[in-house]
């Protein structure tokens, strides 16, 4: 095994299944201490399991360049998402087969810490200040966790230049695509409700469910936009649709539906909300909304190329430019500098047997060491 | 208490929720059997407790009169629905208070036929034929009633030419209205079927809801008839909608619905059938379809004009030959001959604290003898 396999090795060891807590950081915190690095770890929540205010860990962790120097963050997460059953060896036993370190975390993100663990002791101290947030709570309700930490470096007046998330974000070979945006991502829940009724006399009753299929049949009519140069369009699915009128001869008072919807920066969650919210109410109809994620976009620039030419140098891949697939905690830290999303391959991600190439290990720890130091370097 | 409500009060304290068997024949038979009827009578179904297989008992009773005389038909129900909590007295422990006799089947419909048997003993036996055709499963599954006894006829050769059922018809008055027909009843099954996929990559799925809502949108703006001279426009109702899609990043694989219609005589059950199928399978769904009853009618002629002079005679009223309504076993009745509705006020049918008025019992009966005896009499 290579240096970031064992650093991988360690961190898969120690389970952490959403919400992470504990070991895992231990392990993250003997990794970075020795590396001139000060951590700190805090825990948020207090509540029951299963809710979204279960205990949930995050570290923080800074070496401190010279006075003035830029600052180069690594984001990313220590939580992972269940096992599940069917692997060929146990998912927190790491194991390495033929050229793959398998293990639940191996690319999804366990790896890529290691592969920034390893580049922050390949960074020269006096090139710049270099951090770590780390949560515990990615793959979960993320209520306390990168939120959090972007809390705690606002009160402490700690503001990256330029921050690199490390989701695994290569498709067919490592380097071939990194993420400069996620799509935002809204559910909205619509209800009509009408006066229930016998089927024989439909004039005394008011059916709800033909102004539900109007106001559905209009949400799939919608065209949201036509893409923009770096998102692909903005999409409603209707997600589900539920009366629940078990009788043969009653007209039903009620009916519901949930609509999802991904979308780009030509929106926001509020706009769509509104949108929905007249088409619904021109039939009768009402709405609740809840947002997930605003749309992010750090457009091709500075920052990209960076990423782009250490790529190249390492793989000799040009990395597409992609906003595709779903919302990550680049939602949250987009909001504090530019962002982008760089890392392994995805194929095995949330599956039995996750693996990752032991070469890609190394590779990406030499990428991460190459983008820190150019982005240290930068005006 | 008059005569008629004398018998009604038999018939009602013999408890007999759907499907009924026994105690309320034997009080059934022990009426007629003294008035010269031959009673037969049988079970049909052995099956378990609730299902449509569910023991059910009929009664056929005949009087024959002089060899090749009219045979008139008096047709009914001794089943009644369940009383529900509530009731000022007892459901099956008939009461007078006031003018009115109170009990779980007053109006619907054991105080009819308790005034049809009161008119059989004023119909003498030389005018001609008359029969009882009395079930005790029309509230129910009606699967084993009403068309058990048309088996029972068509084996032993019998033929009424005229068909009264003695359903509570009557609105606000008794004799107000009289069912010259039925609407038809069907419901359909509506499914469509997708593949599964993630939201965020909804080129991966095909979504089941959009096709389902295309097919009810098309569904709700048919237009089936206007009407007719005797019905009112066939109807389609919207049951349910139902995808059961608890996830809130999944695209489902699968949409149902269920529709109801009631239809005229424009139609068959089979044609509707045909015509939902075929708006459904356009948008690449399917349909399943249960036909509860074809639409029947005996239009505006001899039949009605006996009954409406009977109950001219008697109430002053010109009955209003109507369509309205549910379903009854005139659907089945309709294919051995004639058939015509006619009966006590419904304001309280299937209600709690079911009533009927002293003196409409009365004349009820006064108004069947009249109907019978001209029944008889006719060409
Ligand atoms: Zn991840
Ligand atoms: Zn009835």
């Amino acid at each position: 095994m290579n240096q970031v396999a064992e650093l991988a090795n360690r961190l898969i060891e120690a389970p952490s299944v959403t919400p992470a807590t504990g070991l895992v950081f231990d392990v993250m915190e003997a990794m970075l201490a020795p590396l001139g690095f000060a951590v700190h770890r805090f825990q948020r929540g207090s509540g029951e399991v299963g809710t979204d205010e279960e205990a949930v860990e995050n570290l923080f962790a800074i070496r401190n360049g010279p006075a003035g120097s830029r600052h180069f963050a690594f984001a990313g997460h220590l939580d992972v998402v269940p096992p599940g059953e069917g692997w060929t060896s146990a998912p927190f036993a790491p194991e390495v087969r033929g050229e793959l370190l398998y293990g639940r975390g191996a690319v999804d993100m366990k790896g890529a810490i290691a592969a920034m663990v390893a580049a922050a002791e390949h960074v020269p101290q006096d090139a710049g200040t270099v951090s770590f947030i780390i949560t515990g709570d990615e793959e979960g309700h993320a209520k306390h966790g990168t939120r959090a930490l972007i809390d705690f470096m606002r009160d402490n007046d700690i503001q990256p230049d330029l921050c690199l998330v490390g989701e695994p974000t290569s498709v067919h070979r490592l380097g071939d695509m990194m993420k400069i945006g996620r799509r935002g991502s809204t559910i909205i829940w619509l209800e009509v409700e009408g006066t229930e009724g016998h089927v024989a006399y439909p004039h005394l009753a008011d059916n709800p469910i033909p102004r539900m299929v109007k106001i559905l049949a209009e949400l799939d009519a919608l065209v949201l936009d036509e893409g923009t140069d770096w998102f692909q369009a903005s999409n409603l699915e209707i997600l589900d649709m539920e009366v629940g009128n078990p009788a043969s001869n009653v007209i039903p008072h009620r009916a519901r539906a949930r609509v999802s919807i991904r979308f780009n920066d030509c929106h926001t969650g509020e706009s769509l909300g509104e949108k929905v919210r007249e088409i619904a109410e021109r039939h009768g109809g009402t709405t609740k909304q809840v947002i997930y994620g605003e749309p992010f976009l750090t457009p091709p620039g500075e920052f990209s190329q960076i990423i782009a030419a250490a790529v190249k140098a390492e793989t000799g891949l040009d990395p597409e430019p992609s906003t595709s697939g779903g919302t990550s905690d680049a939602r949250f830290l987009r909001a504090v500098c530019p962002v982008i999303e760089f890392g392994l391959c995805n194929a095995t991600m949330h599956k039995r047997d996750e693996a990752v190439a032991l070469e890609d290990l190394d590779a990406l720890s030499r990428i991460y060491t190459a983008i820190a130091k150019a982005a240290l370097a930068a005006e």
